[in-house]
């Protein structure tokens, strides 16, 4: 089982993603300033795993207090969540996770110390644990949506790296796959951090699951040649009305499908919505250093000096998706209402 | 200027395009197999470009013929011209060059072979000149459908690098910017080998044309925030019916095009038409290594044993173009009766 984070003996060990799939290693956290750090640099990456290794930091947090000061205790924590907070601006599942870690603090804050950290600690497994929990529910109610031979494009990563585990769209397709489903994956690379070719090629080979390594502009070919059946990807931020932030190049392969007729979904747990958002406009899109795109492995590929705009994420449309994934159950045709309904329901 | 084919000394000096943005050097090719390996490894690249350097091939095949006997001389030199034609699939106007070279050889083989030697020295000159000549006039005729502060995307390199020089889409782009028009270029890296990041950005920086660097799977999000004015990029074969074959990623560019209405050209000399295909369908698409994709200048990105699809190009059916820019005019809307008739006219 591939485990991104691993919570054990008051620390972190957070698998370091950058170095996959070159090598399998870990890095250990024991601050919420290390935590963070790995957050920014992408050693953990994917919106639920952000959050899961934010709550634990939180945790970091409390158990760096070195004061028995109640006082100080609070704001040396909120600080830090504060700090946590601004490790990267798109996947809300950083501020939820945060948020909820905070609203436990203020429920416990008139313990003892030693007793709030204990009650931070089991709410930050009970985040990773739901994470989990309802990457299998997602991948469930997905693998209905697989038809037993269909070859399922997918981009950037929304694995179990992606995750606390199993992962969101290569959920929906371990399931398929465990069903017996004889689905064959196509990986769209996913320049420029290559999350694709690097993770989800990775995931997908220690599992077994066949696959088709492209780079991102094959998809359309093969879109036009009829050759995919089905688009799943996951979503680092989705507004009330559907609208779905996912790496760059998803709005693309969504404008693709509907042109082609082909479903596109996105899965994605509760944690992702934004119930602050009523559209997407109103997401922030990070941008992230030129070093990204005239670099590959340290290797220069463009000419010095070469001006680079790289957005880490898009915007698409929720009118472009023909379904949301989530552990609740299945958005069809997402829009406002529907997308309201089902968070009141649950 | 930037000469990516010298014919010089009775030797064809090759750019080695594989070296660039790193270094310019130049491989030296006395012998017509020195030229196919040149096409074939990539060193030249670029459907007009890979035709003016067939052209010297055969000068330099018949250059080699080591006999005066004449049947000799003759078989020689079409088993070469064959060689050369197999060096790549896709670009018509390799085998439309040396088509032309053999016919060349048809009218003058009652000559001596010194002659016959010079006379097709004399055709491929003229191919190589009559080519700049075009890319000349298909660039006067493209600027004006620049507008003065137009954000032009580009795909690949369809630039001086992918002709005898000055280039088509890139001549195009020239034009506009030399009559003192204000644009801004968006230069898609082209994976997997990666001819934008590396050949059009430094083209455009030799040049002094303001441009921006991006991956592949970012040109929707701009098209989206109404970034994109219009799309220029080139050809490697074009249907009498005006599908046109280019490098992989023309197909996602040219619907993504259509979806944003955002006019989409594609600038090509008359020796990219295939006048004995009817439409795109029939055009062979190249399949290359599996390492183009797993490995990016030489270090691997994948996980070893990663199943590849790599396509080199693909085909944009004709009624997703606005208009093809030829040397000898417009072709709006293009359909079998206007690629028809303007190839009639000339």
């Amino acid at each position: 089982m591939i485990r991104p984070l691993i919570w054990e003996d008051k620390q972190l060990k957070i698998l370091d993603q950058r170095r996959i799939p070159w090598s399998v290693e870990y890095l250990l956290c024991s601050t919420s300033k290390e935590v963070e750090e790995c957050i920014k640099n992408l050693s953990v990456r994917g919106a639920p795993a952000i959050g899961a290794a934010a709550a634990f930091g939180i945790v970091l947090g409390a158990m760096e207090h070195g004061s028995d000061s109640k006082d100080y205790f609070s704001i040396s924590l909120k600080d830090k969540a504060g700090s946590l907070m601004e490790a990267r601006p798109t996947a809300v599942n950083l501020f939820w996770a945060v948020k909820r870690m905070l609203k436990k603090f203020e429920n416990i804050k008139d313990n003892k110390i030693k007793e709030i950290v204990k009650g931070l600690e089991e709410e930050a497994l009970l985040i990773y644990k739901e994470d989990i929990h309802a990457n299998k529910k997602i991948g469930e109610l997905g693998a209905f949506l697989i038809s037993k031979e269909d070859k399922v494009l997918t981009h950037c990563n929304a694995g179990a790296l992606a995750t606390a585990g199993y992962g969101t769209a290569l959920g929906v397709i371990r399931s398929a796959y465990k069903q017996g489903k004889k689905i064959e994956v196509f990986v769209d690379e996913t320049r420029p951090v290559l999350q694709g070719a690097r993770l989800t090629a990775w995931e997908l080979k220690e599992e077994g699951i066949p696959f088709t390594l492209i780079t991102d502009n094959m998809a359309g070919y093969l879109m036009q040649k009829g050759v995919i059946d089905v688009v799943v990807l996951g979503a680092d931020r989705i507004a009330l009305n559907g609208d779905t932030a996912n790496k760059i190049g998803t709005y693309s392969l969504a404008v693709l499908a509907n042109y082609h007729k082909i479903p596109f979904y996105v899965a994605a747990p509760f944690s992702t919505f934004d119930l602050s958002l009523t559209d997407g406009e109103l997401i922030p899109v990070e941008e992230r250093s030129w070093e990204e795109v005239t670099h590959i492995l340290e290797k220069r590929i463009a000419p010095e000096g070469s001006k680079v705009f790289n957005p880490s994420f898009d915007i698409t449309p929720h009118n472009l998706i023909t379904a949301i994934i989530t552990e609740k159950g299945i958005i069809e045709n997402p829009d406002h209402n529907k997308v309201q309904s089902l968070l009141k329901e649950s």
